[in-house]
């Protein structure tokens, strides 16, 4: 491999010579041979791009930088956004918990990329950006990684988990109105319970959907809070009088999100509750999901010897020789999800606990762990419902099979013949191991058509949605 | 011991003589004995309590009661509320998930009281008021439980966990004022940097703790929701008309608080997830808690060998021989309960997930722990506040010491001298040994009195407050 | 209430005056004030007792007790153990995180109590026996605790949660062996697989069990050392030579376990991985009884529209009209411990994580919930066994049921009719759901009775045990 | 993009033309676009290649596979551990919870390039090889996934966690004998306490690792038992005779490592309790890595104003302008992944835990979260001993300042002018801030020889190592 020389206050460092990254981000490569190359969520990366664009319009309008610079940093950081430079950011999770080496990082490759971009070839001449003179001025890695995590994280949510989760409560919505007549048997600790409709069932799946979007958004507030502008410590030495909110204005024009300079500087930098804050509300998603998930695999078991009240669509095969064996894959993606979110939560956790006087260095873990779970929740939602949720439909006949064994139906002859012959009827049937109908014929409490007149699943199910 | 019988549907049951409860109530004491006896939380027994009376109240409004069995009913309810008949509920955590044995010891237990105080003896004649006819009319465990949980849970933010959070808010918030010109030296990744003063640091706690509050207070629409009216399976049936919204409205009334029937009560059955969504707030609050706990022990360590920039106040002796060994024990008692409160997210979580169908049977596991976190957090603040934060007061010395010492000031001498200089300086303080100012004077680049205008850690803390 | 006046460094302190605790306990009291009184478990108290008797006969071996203190002492710490000073021991876990106030609390109850077994009245005349200078001679609570931890946990692991889960063991066992000829449907992705025998199902569960076991006591080495001996720091100061391997000694001797010292004792000090190790046994074994009690539940479905493969007894009554609605409330206290140990072991993480310097100051919290997680694992264990495993049976007409309508079986007629023409009539056994046996004689590929002769799941259930 | 058609018992694919993988791969593909492409781990293909290489040998030695079939097999598997393969493994680990689809896409991997080797043109012609009847020849994914969890998981820690562990312990254990005379002072409750030596508070950390590694290898030997064998339901239906012991001894002679058959394949395929109980004594590991990397970065905090009794190597540029500020960035990749293995414990628990019937299926999310575990540990011991462990040096200035300093020395006096004058001589220096040696000679109580003689640190470190 051919190398060029880059510098640092160390001293030289051989880097890759067709690689813009620098010296302290070779460094950083060669000290942390942790965990797979490049680790470092390419998200995140992104979110730099669109702060190191705003910082530099602000360095601009606050007079502390030439537009001339300006413009260059924010060619290069269009192209980051684009993809351009995708190769470019070598780095992994597990370096200095401040993610300061993945802020030169983009640091080095924003001023290299510059240079080369004026017509220079790279690692020849002097260079007119400066990775810390401009491209990190009026910043420190101490405020501009916990800025990118929120950048991050915000969109991940909007982008991807809240219009995940949105797609399929729209479509257990659809299926909650379609089977809203269609009566069968409730289960209460896993056992013959009183009779509800599936459509009530699929209400229940939709209304913890709702909850969880509505407890996700309660914490974007928060997410919106941005550090930059702290700096340092939290104080904002070295940053031009206006510059918080200013930044944080072109943030949130260059991302179309309502971010905003948070009001204490030194809480943005010392801990990352509002990422705890947001992560909670995906991991009561990931319980949602769980329920919903396990619910309908359940629902779907059989063909012959489960529960078989629907049908799942089959997209793989299942067995080659035993049809209708329709595994429920989806649903294991999905509660594998829901496990990963979980684990997750207690990383994100334990990370942000660990904060101590003016940082907190468990930046890194605290974002990987966060970006993944919001995009895997984001992406099961969505394979789910298209592979999954959409084509669910009622196995009629085990559905009435099932209603029409249980002997929980026996409550409804109460009004017309007593709770005590009721009982009767289903101790005998119980006992006998027949239907309530062949009990009751033969007890000679009732006829056949009064049975079919009493006995009504449909009027057992109550008012309630 | 003396007994009495009772009956259930599985026939006689010896009870000890002098108890309340009944039949149901002892086929659990002795079928579980898991851990120690009476664990299921006094806040539940209390929630019932309410609902109990709140239910019979409705039923008579509904025309299903008459007058004479609501207010006996309520009348024990009542007594409860004012822990008279302490000693009636045995019962364990480590139940039927259902917590179905539980609410039947209030049944029991109101049914029996009942009988009593219409002036007959326990175990003798025949009771006017039926546990499960009336103490249990239009309603479920399924649905009493939940709903116990919920006004539980609620109670127990509100009065004991918020009240406690604000208390310690408010007292650091006045420390932050009262140390708003004490500039000490800032830490990142534990080293030194950039001075702030202690008022700055403690303010990103205050920003902290109006954070958490924040997020517990965004969980309590949720939490208001009740399941009550949903009876067995969520459809409602054998309640009346027009029950569960009465009914939640009782319950506004007779606790003060903003309940609401729950829009779908399928959700409220199954899932758990207004309890995991709140109990994801009050970790956040813990997450909070341990970061300022640390730092304040930190801070206050020594007094020798440690940092020692603050005083806490000793509230026990620490070492016998040793003065100013002061523990920083209440600290350790708040980084204990955060400890805990993070381990009962988890076990919150994997109940909460675990529901089947129409009904979530971790009921008793998420309510004690949920209890315990919001009681102990609320516990915890209002003993750190008053033996701890309350009287922390800077150790001038200490941080003038660190402060003066720090190599960090250097960069005020930037402008003055010029970035080179001023990094030599600074090496060969660090070299020798020695202060900024000896190094400086040596080197010739400035005088004492300069040093002295140049060198003030009061004007490195930015104008952010 | 009386008051009595005691003494330590800080000054003058009221206790009640019918207590035997002294100042330093009242302080405790005073200054933690979190969640319910006298939550320091038991065994921790009963851990000191045993430790300060064996601390008072090394003591004296080592010429540093007279054997009259050695005596006095040792029959308080009997009374301890005996129950007769229980009410005397009123602190909380949420105390200093080394438990030091436990300690004094021992300390203070056992120089008092042996002041009154002199014939002295509480409070009255000078004590003989000093709390700090006799009772905890040769300690220092840095090293009593976690020596009081190691003992109170390996006694709870090997009295209770071994025990019960052998017992647990047994019973599956010997229920395998009497299922051994049962045969039934498998399902894998909760689908219709090829058979097995309910006796191999439950060979699966003694196997976790057996390997829970193993990993259990494989943890054991490492609980059974013992920090007395490290007092202050781990370095021994102040303890005469040989105290420690002695003191261990003695400490084995009176429990019966076989306790040492341990090799390196700052490890023993400033931090807990023996508890985390032996903790993660028990959350391994939480791990195999929720598979367990969620699959007996699930087998046990119905009575009508579950899986109905095997009868739980009934315990209490399930439901009043409905007969056969057996509640698996045995199965749902297990799942419930199951959850509250995952979550303990969240705590008992973070907890033994944060450790700093010589000390760790969580060791409140480690134990109480090691202790929780050990005997509430143990207790479930006995109940499930007595309540539910002991009077599990097949349903028959279930099993038979579900084997016979399965298409899996159509696999064994491939070497008899080939894969292709088997795979036809599961086609259309599914298609137009019939039996197997139907769609096979329908086309005509064999008779009657070939397939009594082929499909026989009895054959397809392997070799394996 | 060129595509070739392949078929299963669904139907017609489209696969790209260059690819090996087939219809199923491909299908798993499309249905689960769930996080980044490729996410299963490459060692869960490598165990794949292992396992199918010894089933082919096993399979032939049972009389069911020609030896030429076996060849060809063994060739491609061959190719797949030397990384010829690369890229023809696309999915991701959120598929079906039995791996099938992984299972599937070796088995047509295998049998496309087989068809290649034989001179034939992909997609032209009849293969040879088949990718269920041959490649997948007496297995199941139900018992060929765990069989590679195994294989995966026991090389990765035997490679990976501890070699990287004992080389750690190797150098802090060289640490902790090279510093075994550098008396510094104890701390506790973060406050100074008694002295001990820098060496033995290595020691500690040695003790630490040192059970750490017992530990994990305690759960090798559940870890070293095979599903294979077992196939669909643990039944071991389709395999020959005495399969399941010898393709275990071909893992073990291909993998050099003490792989056997399981004795209960129904535990391994519905359980992965061999899972949960090594990665619980990876998390021990975390935890005590948790502790080792706080103590190191705490002690060496400064330069000036923290604790400053040790150096650690300075690996990148710290502060451009401040010298000395050595950030501590290997400890906080430690610690970060000491908070990431925490987290994953929580994710292999709940996946662990809920295998229903036959199967456990989220064996993927098990597997993933393990082997990142398993090589983050390994890896990040590696790195911080490389860049922080093996360059650790004693501050001698910070520490015998901090010891000089230090109240604590007084008990030294004890022996010679008694507890209260020694007291009176603590109290005095605290008060004015004075050496103990000023308030000595001050109150006259000896001479500044005798305090020489007397207060030597260096005496108080015990005996203990």
């Amino acid at each position: 491999m051919n190398f060029r020389i880059e510098h640092d206050t160390m001293g030289e460092v051989q880097v890759p010579a067709d690689k813009y990254w620098g010296a302290q981000t070779e460094r950083s490569r060669n000290n942390f041979k942790i965990g797979p190359e490049a680790s470092m969520p390419k998200e995140i990366v992104d979110a730099f791009a669109y702060l190191k664009k705003a910082a530099a319009y602000t360095n601009t309008d606050c007079g502390v930088m030439p537009a001339e610079k300006r413009d260059l940093i924010a060619k290069v950081c269009d192209e980051i956004l684009e993809g351009k430079l995708y190769g470019e950011f070598p780095l992994v999770i597990w370096q200095t918990g401040s993610g300061t080496q993945s802020n030169m990082n983009v640091n080095e490759v924003v001023a290299n990329r510059a240079h080369v971009l004026q017509g220079n070839k790279l690692g020849e001449g002097k260079t007119f950006i400066h990775p810390n003179d401009d491209v990190n001025k009026s910043q420190s890695s101490n405020d501009t990684y916990p800025t990118a995590m929120h950048i991050a994280a915000y969109k991940m949510v909007t982008e991807v988990t809240i219009p995940g989760v949105e797609k399929l409560r729209d479509t257990l919505k659809a299926k909650a109105e379609a089977f809203k007549d269609v009566v069968k048997i409730g289960r209460t600790h896993l056992m013959d319970a009183t009779p509800l409709t599936l459509g009530q069932e699929f209400s229940g799946y939709v209304s913890q959907l709702d909850h969880a979007l509505k407890a996700i958004k309660n914490t974007l507030d928060h997410l919106a809070e941005l550090a930059l502008g702290g700096t340092a410590v939290g104080t904002g030495i070295n940053t031009p009088k206006g510059y918080d909110v200013k930044v944080a204005d072109y943030i949130a024009q260059f991302t179309g999100l309502p971010f905003r300079t948070a009001e204490n500087k030194f809480e943005a930098l010392a801990s990352h509750d509002a990422m705890v804050e947001s992560h909670g509300a995906l991991k009561q998603l990931a319980v949602a999901l769980m329920k919903i998930a396990n619910d309908i695999r359940m629902m779907a078991s059989g063909p012959r010897s489960g529960i078989g009240e629907i049908f799942i669509p089959e997209n793989e095969p299942g067995s080659s020789i035993m049809p209708g064996k329709v595994n429920p894959t989806q649903n294991e993606a999905m509660t594998m999800v829901a496990a990963q979110v979980m684990g997750n939560d207690v990383a994100v956790t334990i990370g942000g606990s660990n904060g101590h006087y003016e940082l907190n260095v468990f930046k890194p873990v605290i974002a990987a762990n966060f970006l993944q779970s919001a995009r895997l929740l984001g992406d099961v939602c969505v394979s789910f419902n298209d592979h999954c949720a959409i084509g669910i439909e009622p196995n009629y006949d085990g559905i009435k099979r099932h209603v029409e064994n249980s002997l929980m139906l026996v409550t409804a002859l109460n009004p017309h013949i007593g709770y005590e012959n009721a009982a009767k009827i289903a101790k005998k049937a119980h006992k006998e191991k027949t239907s309530l109908r062949e009990a009751a014929l033969e007890l000679g409490f009732l006829t056949n058509e009064q049975f079919d007149q009493w006995v009504r699943p449909e009027d057992m199910i109550g008012g309630l949605k």
